[in-house]
């Protein structure tokens, strides 16, 4: 048996281990030797095929660990000591990453989001009212925005917004930074219409979202132009993020850029998100938000929440007045079986 | 063919990907759905073998995933702001985590070693010039005192030295921590006195590291006593350290900690360093340091620098006058066969 | 001519030098020798004085410079790594100290004001929140509350508000810090109930403004218990904020401490602010805020704003929708003349 | 009387409060009602009056203070995270400032001190160590030199010895701050070859101690070519260290650069310090460092330190083998007459 329970869980996107294919890789691999610290073949195999993704063929392409530490690494790295970062005040770094950012120095600037999204009009307004601002000498200046795509709502940008924010920071000479801890699931997604080499050319850092998208761990942080911050592999040390055995990450983005795996492993999860969401449609109950990828946000009155809960771990998001809002993560270790399991509980 | 050059690789001891157990154990329970973030049955389970082999039923114990990361973040989580910590001036955190220490606000407070040791001496002279000094409310005060075991010259504390450093420490309430990136080269080596119940007992806080000795990744922390630092999990996640899939680590220590895997790779490299030492000791060849575990140093001149560089890659270590210092370094996955070779181009 | 223009200036409260008993003081001991750092006898006794007006016996103070110094070393002091520090989102550590706290590690957890205040609803409603959310682990934990007295937008906390919000952090263990930059227009204020007792008992740490109140600057940090924070003098030294003259804000205490000068200066400028309040109420002019001390905001129409700024000089607050909301301060400094001059062009 | 003591004291340069002119000054404007934050007419002349004395009419100005402030505040400006400040082991940031520069993130890399000076050659000897190890990315980066003038030992750089180090340090593109604490005592020292303007030219960044030299507070941070380190008023201000009253420095240092005050207050006290080197040669005090401005460093047998210290407070420096060595500071306000006793005590 396979569970720890009798639960079926669609908690989060993060409860299983890895593709096959990357466990088969590693095994095979295993006794060779090879140079640390990223400077393996397979890192350099893996950063290659990145590049051609993207179609950066200058990208400069560094593995870490985890989601936090890409973030609070990439954001302090870019940051001056007096600049903070514009984000959505539903974004990962500003409730749910225990202050790594303001540890790092910096403030979240935190806007009202839409969906989950920052729309163009909140970061032009903060960006005005800062320059506008007579005491803004004695303010934290606004120096990079941060987005994730998918956001933590599964909502998308789409190309026009992307653009429309891109070129708000050229104009303001400040960086664009996407978290892609879920981007498997947008690439994998028919709504999304931002493909890596868009993302490559609108951003000035990105990352690559391994560990909730197949892998045992790992992000691939993509600057598309190369040098943005010197000796970013040093500042990775320093911040104890620098894997000794860097072949680990390699291996896995390797893996997952071979044959579209990356995508795939999207594509089967938003699959089975979308025959959840057809059964949620049909049986009445409401989404709180409407998301197209891997992740189903349901606003639920007490009866439907004892009721599922009953037979699905489910992630708890907020308490409203009337109703609680769950989430149904897909993943894309998602099987068949409990999808049906699941829509023949609703 | 295993190798990426046709060199002999003594390099270091993190070329490899991970005991052969671990991956099938990885493989075995991938599929299985659990909780993130370390509340695995498996960290549990790591866990509590730890706790048993270190006669130390109420352990905390968290698993990180490389020992710059543990060192950066267990230091800065012991130490007041204008508290720094005592180091060998080779040690590991002294030199080559790029300011790690520094970088979490806090001074390191090199003294000079003995074959890579801190004595006992060093120590108290330390805390004595701080205690008698006139401006000390200007200075840095020693907070804390950072061993490695093995040191970063593969020597060994013995038992006295230990005792009496711990009871300096406690004497001065400022805590002990021991670096064990290395420890399964020091457990499974016939001239160490340090057992883990005897480390529990001396220290405040201690890691075993896994990198280094069989893991894909992964160094355990363990406070002896719990709550030594309240809420060390979010500081964890705060530095960017938490992985979100923490049965990675967990799945990797339960294995060690099963049937002495762990012991038993330390044992296999230095019973194969033993042999190289012998052989090179026949030969001539002069050792810079005389250590006991998987790590030789010699002090070659420059033709036998060339003679050995021709066959063997090594580490470098250090240019003196006329000699030059290489490390050769064995581990848990060094071949028989490659001990041989190594041995017949001496 | 004493002003650098023509335009009568309210601009600010710290636009003048200091008391002229403290110039005197300054020069009348100018030649003394006195130990540096704070450990001069002039420190010392205003030290004294100053606990003979808390009514704390015992308690500990040190003298640092300015406000925003003393905001950020006292709440990185008193914070763990993990925790933020709850505030009015009009705080001045909220946004006018240009990321000061957040430059120490630290979030400001920033709450819906009234008024310039916090109340103790909003701050139960976070503690709840907080401790409620299944996710606390990987949060910001609420570990301090801050409160200005008066307030940045002059209004001052009663005394039946400051016990609750007192006694909801001892429920919580978590300090009390009150930032009195201004408190020398409270204590002049009739409608002040908070007296220095009353904050000694009811805080953990405070500071009594000098710069604002009548210095050249200065700013005395009181812990009522002492030893809250051990080694604050190195903390103070480490920062930055030790004064190697430490007497130049020992004799300025002391002169504000000797005859209730400093109550005085506060009671001058409170009573200036009242005649300017009446007369303004008298002429029609609509108040922003309902402030009883030195600051008196005012939102002006169009035809208000254009007259007004073509007279005096006074601080931009805030562009609303229909008005522009302008402050008017006077100080310890302000003279019957300008006020008289002020009221005739109303 | 004016000294809290029977003692004759030298122990330091900081122990009065300031020259009388300054005190004059700010009588005299006491009342004026003028900008804060240093934008005052005054902070404005002040700057002026600097530029003009180093010849450096775009030179960026900024009053601070205090000196560890300033060495901790322009270190962190300069240095990217990865990098460190070379210092020589006796410095006042390597030691005194309780890790100040390490709060702030950075190691100092001390070397060894030439009568506390930094040589030319063990700069070097350190950046070519750094960027011929194969390790060095994993190693702190030295990122910029701090140097004091007079040192901690009261020894002078030569126009030689700062040609040479500025030369190594734009060869290698990193800064070179100098650490003016005592600038007065080298300007009004014969030995000095440094001048305002030579130091203008040579360095990217210095500041012209006020503190020690005879004000109240404060030191003036010169960056002779402007914008070197962009929004360096923000950073100062976050750091706590932007003085409301910024008039109050910039009156002081307005008035130490008006007829040469900051020169004549220096020669003053290199002269008596002369005056009392000649009486200590004759009556046979051995000097430990043969330095030429007010500090005097005695190393003393028991009898003498006994002897002396029942007349003199003198500064407590270091316990040598067979020898105490005590400093002997005079300052802008030494009396004739103390001298007379000093040497008539010896």
């Amino acid at each position: 048996m396979r569970r720890m329970s009798e639960l079926l869980s669609f908690a989060s996107d993060y409860m299983e281990g890895a593709h096959a294919e990357i466990l088969q890789r590693l095994v095979a691999t295993n006794l060779e030797q090879t140079a640390g610290y990223g400077l393996d073949p397979y890192s350099e195999a893996a950063r290659e095929k990145i590049r051609r993704s993207c179609r950066a063929s200058h990208a400069e392409i560094h593995f870490l660990a985890g989601g936090t530490q890409t973030n609070r690494i990439v954001i302090a790295a870019l940051l001056r000591p007096y600049e903070g970062v514009i984000a959505a005040d539903t974004g990962h770094i500003t409730v749910h990453e225990a202050g790594a950012v303001e540890a790092g120095g910096h403030k979240v600037l935190a806007l009202p989001h839409t969906d989950g999204k920052l729309t163009a009009r909140a970061i032009e307004t903060c960006l005005r009212a800062y320059h506008e601002d007579a005491n803004r000498d004695h303010m934290v200046r606004p120096g990079m925005v941060y987005l994730s795509h998918p956001t933590e709502y599964g909502t998308l940008y789409s190309m026009d917004e992307l653009e429309v924010i891109s070129a708000i920071c050229r104009t303001n000479r400040i960086p664009l930074f996407l978290d892609g801890a879920r981007l498997a699931y947008a690439l994998g997604c028919p709504a999304n219409e931002l493909t890596l080499p868009a993302i490559a050319r609108l951003t000035d850092v990105f990352y690559i979202g391994g560990t909730k998208c197949g892998a045992l761990c790992g992000e691939a942080v993509v600057f598309p132009k190369p040098a943005v911050v010197p000796h970013f592999f040093t500042i990775v040390k320093q911040s104890g993020a620098l894997m000794a055995k860097g072949r680990v990450l390699g291996i896995q983005f390797d893996t997952l850029f071979t044959d579209g795996l990356y995508e795939r492993g999207g594509a089967h999860a938003v699959a089975a998100a979308d025959r959840i969401r057809a059964a949620l449609t049909e049986k009445g109950y409401p989404l709180a938000v409407d998301s197209p990828t891997n992740q189903i946000f349901l606003a639920l009155d007490e009866a439907q929440l004892a009721h599922l809960s009953a037979h699905v771990a489910m992630g708890f998001w907020e308490q409203q007045e009337n109703v609680t809002v769950m989430r149904i993560a897909t993943s894309w270790a998602t099987q068949d079986a409990d999808v049906e399991r699941l829509i023949a509980v609703l």
